[in-house]
């Protein structure tokens, strides 16, 4: 079992960082805060992947639901990252892929964005509930309708997430056929570049796990889907894939529980004093193998030979 | 200590009766689930507790924070229970209590509904946030304002619960200043007349406290401070009190908190099945002293004659 943790990049001699190098084939790495931070692409970012990209396999996972493949695509071609749809991972459509995988066909109740509905409807799923859902100012006029060959439940990150919503959720998952109810991604909080936090998709399945008693399946980071989604695309050994991330519950927990090996960068969500606490505690799944703090720091590892010569690495 | 546990009332003798009889000064009784069950009155309810009212205290308290004390005593009234203003407890008028008592006084940001606003009005405490707060449907345009002197934020049952106002509650509680979060009560899942369950006021608190990292204090039972209010009314010695009610979790865990008898009737949410299995697996805070089908069966514990006398019993 490898034993490596938190070691910080910069720290290691310059043969530890070739080894290092060397001991990957694959990056998966989050976004959001580690590719760019809200509105702001994190300095050297794009050079960074794109020189990886040559000598190595990279994947883009991220937790947001807000965004189709295609939506994501545009978004990482105009930041200037070499993207192909293949290495694009949403949890829109890593969900679509999900019910697929489950044989879901009939028809899904979304609290979910647009994107979701789009990426279902990419792959012959209908679904109702989404957009806006308003309660009447005096309430309930009546019994809600609710469709009898709904088959499924999707929660996602909803800015239109309302009482009628939470009502139908937890009546479609409290019939008497027990069907499958799944959520995007956990992120419960999200900070607010202002200062503060704000809610995310894990508050709404809070609630509707705590009126329905139902448990939810999550699609995205930690659940292991997303591995397996890319593995199918191409075989990976775990081992040999390098996870990079921002935030300790969702992205280092994949990677630690996958057996890939973990990085953690210090542009967003997480501080190196949360996972000094997560170590201290023994809550070894948060604690990455390596921190840095930009991923920017990769492209310092190769020494300007590497640099200049990445397409002698190309595989 | 009381080792009672889970005994049948008709399966007592008559001496035993007797002495139960005798065991308690006041009765404090839930509403929803023992008096009626939604809009049926149970049968015999109102003859028990009149009868009852002739020779012990009674209480009533729910944990609705839906109606003030002034409607709630219309509806005693209007289904023939004799009730007095301050035997009537509701959440709404217990949480405006509650926040004098912590010295709550600039203005609460509200997640509830129009009768907490009444009763923090009734005792000079402002308020924003109640009733719709709907989301544009393309989502916020700009940041939204905060109050700046907002001092509390409290969460009730709030049919218009929605993003915004999600939104907005996480904001308040996660502004520097640790201002306090309070909730009128747990009850998450409620069940619905035709079958299945529906949202109650715990389903929001689980979001809120998700997304804000804050925890709730609940104002209505299990919480200790509908006891603290009833004896500051009249001093009470919880040993010669008698909790009825139908729901383990919070009646009957109220109950016993605060070292009070505890009888569990089987008209509303809890049944036999479940208190057995609390026992059996040791969950013995949710397990009642005494249990039996109906709030009427207290009336068949006095013998004619005493029913026919309860004037005797008067203190």
């Amino acid at each position: 079992m490898d034993q490596t943790c938190l070691k910080e990049l910069k720290s290691m001699t310059s043969i530890e960082k070739k080894a290092f190098i060397n001991s990957f084939d694959t990056i998966i790495t989050d976004c959001d805060g580690v590719l760019w931070w809200g509105p702001k692409v994190i300095k050297r970012a794009v050079d960074t992947i794109n020189t990886y990209k040559t000598f190595k396999a990279v994947y883009f996972l991220t937790n947001s639901s807000t965004k189709t493949t295609e939506q994501l695509l545009k978004k990482f071609r105009s930041l200037g990252f070499n993207a192909e749809v293949d290495e694009v991972l949403g949890t829109a459509m890593l969900t679509a892929e999900y019910l697929r995988s489950m044989g879901i066909s009939k028809k899904v109740y979304l609290v979910a964005p647009v994107a979701v509905k789009s990426e279902l409807e990419a792959i012959g799923i209908n679904s109702v509930g989404c957009g806006p859902d308003v309660m009447p100012i005096e309430g309930f006029k009546e019994q809600f309708f609710l469709e009898p060959d709904v088959d499924a439940v999707v929660v996602g990150f909803d800015i239109h997430f309302s009482y009628p919503k939470l009502a139908k959720a937890t009546a479609y998952l409290t019939r008497a056929n027990h069907i499958p109810f799944l959520a995007t991604n956990p992120d419960n909080k999200l900070p607010k570049r202002g200062g503060g936090f704000e809610p995310g998709s894990g508050s709404f399945i809070k609630a509707i796990e705590s009126s329905s008693g139902r448990k939810a399946t999550i699609v995205g980071k930690p659940s292991k889907f997303a591995f397996e989604y890319v593995s199918s695309l191409r075989p990976q050994d775990p081992k040999r894939v390098l996870m990079i991330g921002d935030r300790c519950d969702t992205d280092i927990e994949f990677g630690r529980k996958l057996g890939m090996q973990t990085l953690l960068v210090l542009t967003g969500h997480n501080k190196l004093d949360d996972v000094k606490e997560y170590k201290a505690s023994g809550m070894y799944h948060l604690v990455p193998h390596y921190y840095t703090n930009s991923i920017a720091d990769l492209l310092d590892l190769l020494t300007p030979a590497q640099y200049n010569s990445t397409e002698n690495f190309k595989r």
